[in-house]
């Protein structure tokens, strides 16, 4: 099911100085851990901890990231990581991010509303939810209240 | 330019302890990692080492990352890392990737040949050549014996 | 100087999915990250970014690191890391260090005192001032506000 | 039992861009995960692979890590990891590590002898068996053949 008027989660992270490269910005490998981050928040503000699905039995392992560059991020940098539930069926997943600079931004503010700040990096992954022998799983039969709660936002 | 039958390099790795998570398989960031990784060797067997662009203050920025996961890698795998130059201008380059399972193939053998065994995971890069202000540099101008190597491939 | 009385900082941070290993537990090599955050923000509360001192010229290169791995962190803990100047010279900073389980804190409570929680791993870390040609540089010299003010501790 | 004459293992890592920060050499974290690549392929070369030791069920965490910093490390250079296995008993393992620049060095030469080349980095690790719950277990009972094996190295 497609998404309309989705709302974005923001999650606020420090640049650390072992996620820079010898180029002076931080290295491209890094992004995609801020996605997993900002995934990880969003589903817990909705109140999923993606640890207990896994104490649940279900993985939800990566099919697809892409990354778009638009600017570096710097050492000690504050940024935000913007995470969207785009796109979701009962065994799949689709997120969007946005990374931007919030340097200049209170911490405090710009919860959950449209992203602001310059624009760093964009993407998606998508996922599929799997049991433990990473077989496909429905997660409307696994976890009905998380799938009606995802049906309902 | 496109380039048409295009050669593959192949670099092979060993998967680290600490590339797994608690999935019990590779993480899925470490990937991107690996595609550097390729590039840096497939450049060197042509005879350029990256290392020495910087010193001619050219570095090569990622603008896009996408990358498809088929089957996981595992802790101890033998992967190979498939590059391809697959696009060029002078002032951009695109890379695509296969990684793939070389547990049962013998290390010495497989240079340079169509992609084999078991597939992992498969993406590709753009990339922009930048000087040290990261304002866009023509490779033709700066270092045209190696753009004249490119075109000649 | 030995520092007597000493004050700890306390950053927490929660544990990320890549952090762990197919161990289920964090990998060991991230607790060297934790205490570099440790220290940034210790000395970000202090008064001193280690940016700005970059910027100043100087470096602050790592000359011997030690951890003791007491219980293991796991995925989605809430750590928290303790992080005290222990010594310094005009030319050397030592830091220790502990990283303790706040699962059961609240994140608010506990700044700046001494550590408290089920401790997970010990360590410190030994550092010198050196300038942008990593020779040994004066911190008094350089940046006398700033050593007067670790005189004042 | 303290080992004495103790024979090295070598194992050559080429430095990613990954692994630079923006001091321009290798982030020092990235010490650790050599050390676990050198332990790994010296047991290997010693016909004990880890991965079997975590099919019969055994684990071997880290109890304490030391890393001396000598000289940085730079992208690209060829790093030879050196480990020697100096202490064991049915229940412990110490491992020590010389981190060597082997830029000018042959690859092929200089296996199982003792360490050349310009020092970077050197330390150890101490390591404890243990079973699945992590409680400790006894290498003499459970793996009697490598236990043997490292009696008579």
């Amino acid at each position: 099911m497609q998404l309309q008027n989705t709302k974005w989660h923001v999650h606020h992270k420090r640049v650390h100085y072992q996620e820079t490269d010898q180029m002076g910005v931080v290295h491209h490998a890094n992004y995609i851990s801020w996605f997993e981050i900002g995934r990880t928040e969003a589903m817990r503000a909705a109140g999923i901890r993606y640890k207990d699905m896994e104490q649940l039995g279900l993985l939800l392992p990566v099919l697809d990231v892409e990354v778009k560059y638009h600017h570096p991020a710097c050492y000690d940098d504050l940024v935000a990581i913007y995470t969207n539930l785009s796109y979701y069926t009962p065994v799949r997943m689709e997120f969007t991010y946005e990374i931007r600079n919030h340097n200049d931004f209170n911490k405090t503010e710009h919860k959950q509303m449209q992203p602001v700040g310059k624009i760093l990096a964009s993407g998606k992954t998508v996922h599929m939810w799997v049991n433990q022998e990473w077989k496909p799983a429905r997660l409307d039969r696994i976890a009905p209240d998380i799938y009606k709660w995802l049906a309902r936002r």
